[in-house]
């Protein structure tokens, strides 16, 4: 395997070949560089982004066959950094050199009917329903079945939103078709309309050996239809992450070429409160892409190392985030005047102040509206700690998030409103344990950690008890407290299903004052341990778990000493009223 | 501020020039290119490490005057990443443009002996001993004074070991200071020998304002005198990295130029059990640093785009670990064969399969004995998993560390042999506590979690106590499992000066049969939580630390699924016996 074998020449590894030299090609020169690779990129302008900080440049249209064969000649193995290259020329080129992904590949992505088709055909992926049109009868044919609106595409060329036209009713058919350019045979196909919640996407690589690893699932979040914030890990149940990453896997593995894909997906909304949500595919773009960038601080391989790997054959990196969270903000031109270069530029100033956040800036040659011309990642221990640096660089609150960056909300309201997913299960036996467990919640709240609130019975609903504890982590939950009286099995019986670190609360019932629950909970036998606090004492349940998470999550041991220091300023008000009032009067005055 | 505004064009941010364009200056391009810099490099070496990735080269020696005084013509700030620089040139660069570190600081510590008295004079920075030589009667004066063997050392250009010699007695004194190039007036200086237990190094950037940020102290490795393994943050306790920085700190404060130092220290060995170690300096390097490398993938801000923040008279960025802990090996050339190039490619070739690994290629043009042509970083969420994953890459046990990756061993015998700081601290009452305490020691050991274990009495010991628990957190325990019987007030105590997760472990005394302890641990008032487990049961107060640790730690979650999965097959096993055998005969042939 090339991976185990020193290079033939200690000056260079491989050299790379890239179509496109935009901040894409930029990223990927300088993964290629730590790898000790020799990168050259073809693009029409001179200076280009990637060409800035490559080893060399051939200066031409990367559509152009003879300028592809040109640099193919050049590489050990030719590779892109845009989809909308030629694919025949791709072909062409695979005979002087090895090209990743396939040209097969980039020619089915190009089309974005060929992929969807592709995708269907090969079953076991998701899809939305889609058809060719070639007449503006069949876009109106297909309102009248579906339903306005309805999503008209252009088939090729698409990008950021380009190409892509909403048609509100049949009257409004003529008006898009023309604006993407007429409606005649191989020209557009339509989609339904999928009413969805939020934009998901998962990076994927694949192998040349056909091994295919995904990183984990993120949100995007669009302004005028162009990538403007990335969420990691996206902020939805990591039952439903992992199904996005099973979707995301399944559309790459059925596509020949090696190499890192961006696939689009979107979650549906739910259309009554019991329907499961659905994780459909959108697209997939054979090469990095924006909705990857936090890998390059976040992951422990970053999509455009991960990329080179898999087009040069070598072992791929392992896809694990190395933070606990992390968040991506374009900078997007807001136009090309003096005041736009400065509001363009906004987010990478707040980022240089703004502990935590990574400025990448491509040294574009200027700034137009929509452009990309850099991002910040912010990475953070914590969901909370990156949403906060998040905003601090965005410089107004995180798109979808709750009010007051931390996730303060509890229970369904923290995602429903595009908090964070909760860290802290709370659970109870009965929801006559409520008043007791109220405290627990707003200690929570307090220390801006996200959490939920549910009643799980042991004994009167055994089946979910036993989803609840083996779910957790999968969920994302970190720590379970659990709220039982009297026999009081629940938090036992949770700590038996479950890595995690149980708190059990002992809710005293009517007899024997709590100590039946407190026995029940805390006489745990060898082998699952069950962490217990004082009988009622939920406040101290909801400490132990802030004291818990803040093993990974520094910031909250800080926050942890100042509640301490705070606890004692209190009682130090108190000895000095205490004093100076005297003990006769202490109190009755008050 | 600089920081606030916008670029004045879009192209590019600032221009910065290098003087040396090594493997330092090819990373501080890198971060260069990230900010949207422009770097230029001065070096004789055409197509050097630097030049390959960077926007131009002006080939020349970066000694000579002209050359230094055209790169400054090119550049808005002029800066270095080699001390062996013409501080003279530098400092007429400064009338033409900004130039940091400044020239003064350059010479200062381009004289290693000048160095170490600037230290001395400026105060506040802990040193050992040393002194001006001017010939070998000095020096044979020196050992006379302070015993042999005695370090001498050249003055000016020493670096990774080169220039320094050790003399193990009077007679050696002509053969090494001939080896020094002699002795002659202001050539050699010497220090007195210090016995350490390890070598520290602390990074420090300084801002063009005097504001002093450093990284995490971490812990150096030589082999053959260059530097081979980093181990970040040091296998030390908590309070000795702190002293290591403000150390570290002090002396870059004294300095007057702006940009990131690299700060070498020792830690000494304790000459008896009671005596505290100390921290010295050994040197300061004005510039980044091999033991600096482990920032680029571990922290927050790296030490090259932190140089380029502070000589571009930018914010500082954060200097705080985004990992729980990393190891840097550095690929170190043995030799200049063909066998010596894959010999030198090994911890490269392996640390492409080790997830976690970031590999470095310097792009150097040949491979020679000590030559660095390459370093890998591992990083991980615990000292556990980066140690595991750097013994990977290196092929060979980590230098310093006890048998078996993971410090298995307990107490000061961890520290005494190198492993990691221990996460958990085990504290008991009194030594009879130890028969029930046991069994948590082995469940830690068995997750490969480090501990140490000794005794703290809330009665007896109330001020060794109060330290233990104001102090653990700092120290770098992240849980601590108190125990205690009949009153039972330490775990309560503990969890009070502390904000780490304290978990109580009720020892049964003879009278109550430990309900007493029990009530005493879980019975703690509102805002002062303690993790109670059964009376007696110190395997789960393990099991529990390991679960609240895997909250940081995803490694020890997937342990803890494998133990509870082990836990079913074991009493699967008795099952099938019980059901075989039938319950008459079970357990009586046994």
């Amino acid at each position: 395997m090339a991976a185990s074998k020193p290079p033939t020449t200690a000056k260079v590894w491989r050299s790379v070949g890239v179509l496109g030299g935009g901040q894409l090609g930029r990223m990927m020169a300088e993964a290629a560089h730590r790898l000790g690779a020799r990168v050259v990129v073809l693009d029409p302008t001179e200076g280009c982004p990637a060409a800035q900080v490559c080893h060399a440049q051939v200066v031409g249209d990367f559509r152009d066959k003879a300028s592809v064969l040109e640099l193919a000649r050049q590489v050990d193995v030719l590779t892109c950094e845009i989809e909308h290259v030629n694919a025949a020329a791709m072909a062409e080129a695979s005979a002087v050199t090895t090209v990743e992904p396939s040209a097969e590949t980039m020619a089915v992505v190009q089309d974005k009917f060929a992929q969807k088709q592709h995708f269907a055909d090969a079953g076991g992926v998701s899809l939305g329903e889609f058809r060719e049109v070639s007449s503006e009868a069949d876009i109106a044919a297909a309102g009248a079945e579906w339903g306005w609106p309805l999503m008209l595409k252009a088939r090729r060329m698409a990008y950021d939103g380009k190409g892509n036209a909403v048609v509100p009713s049949a009257e409004q058919v003529p008006a898009a078709a023309a604006a993407l350019g007429g409606a005649g045979p191989g020209a557009l196909y339509v989609e339904k309309w999928v009413p969805f919640e939020r934009e998901l996407a998962v990076m994927v690589v694949r192998g040349r050996d056909g091994e295919v690893r995904s990183y984990d699932c993120v949100e995007t979040v669009q302004r005028d239809s162009v990538c403007h914030v990335v969420i990691a890990p996206a902020r939805v149940d990591g039952v439903l992450r992992e199904q996005a990453r099973r979707v995301a896997e399944a559309a790459v593995a059925t596509l020949p070429g090696a190499g890192i894909y961006g696939v689009e997906l979107f979650l549906t909304q739910r259309a009554s409160a019991g329907e499961p949500q659905r994780v459909l595919l959108n697209e997939v773009a054979p090469r990095p892409h924006n909705s990857g960038h936090f890998t390059i601080e976040a992951c422990e391989c970053d999509q455009f190392e991960n990329h080179l790997r898999a087009v040069m054959g070598l072992p791929l990196g392992s896809t694990a985030m190395r933070v606990g969270a992390a968040v991506m903000v374009n900078a997007l031109g807001t136009g090309s005047g003096d005041a736009d270069l400065e509001a363009t530029w906004g987010p990478l100033a707040r980022g240089l102040s703004t502990p935590g956040a990574a400025l990448h800036w491509y040294g574009k040659a200027g700034v137009r509206l929509g452009r990309k011309v850099g991002h910040v990642t912010v990475t953070g221990s914590s969901p909370m700690e990156a949403a906060a640096r998040a905003e601090a660089v965005l410089g107004e609150p995180l798109p979808g998030a709750a009010a007051g960056a931390g996730g303060a909300a509890g229970g369904a309201a923290s995602a429903a409103m595009g908090g964070p997913g909760p860290l802290v299960g709370v659970i109870m036996g009965s929801d006559s344990d409520l008043p007791t467990m109220r405290a627990a919640a707003e200690v929570l709240r307090s220390f801006g950690v996200p959490f939920e609130v549910s009643i799980v019975s042991a004994h009167r609903t055994p089946d979910r008890m036993m989803q609840y504890a083996r779910q957790a982590r999968a969920r994302g939950l970190r720590v379970i407290i659990a709220a039982a009286g009297g026999a009081a099995h629940l938090p036992g019986m949770v700590a038996a299903m479950t890595p995690l670190p149980v708190i059990g609360v002992p809710v005293p019932l009517k007899h024997l004052d709590g100590v039946d629950s407190l026995h029940s909970i805390v006489q745990m036998p060898r082998g699952v341990p069950c962490a217990t606090v004082a009988i009622g004492n939920s406040t101290n349940a909801a400490l132990l778990a802030v004291r818990m998470l803040s093993v990974a999550m520094p910031h909250l041991a800080d926050a942890m000493e100042a509640y301490q220091a705070d606890m004692e300023r209190t009682v130090m008000e108190k000895v000095e009223r205490l004093e100076s009032t005297g003990w006769e009067a202490y109190g009755r005055s008050d």
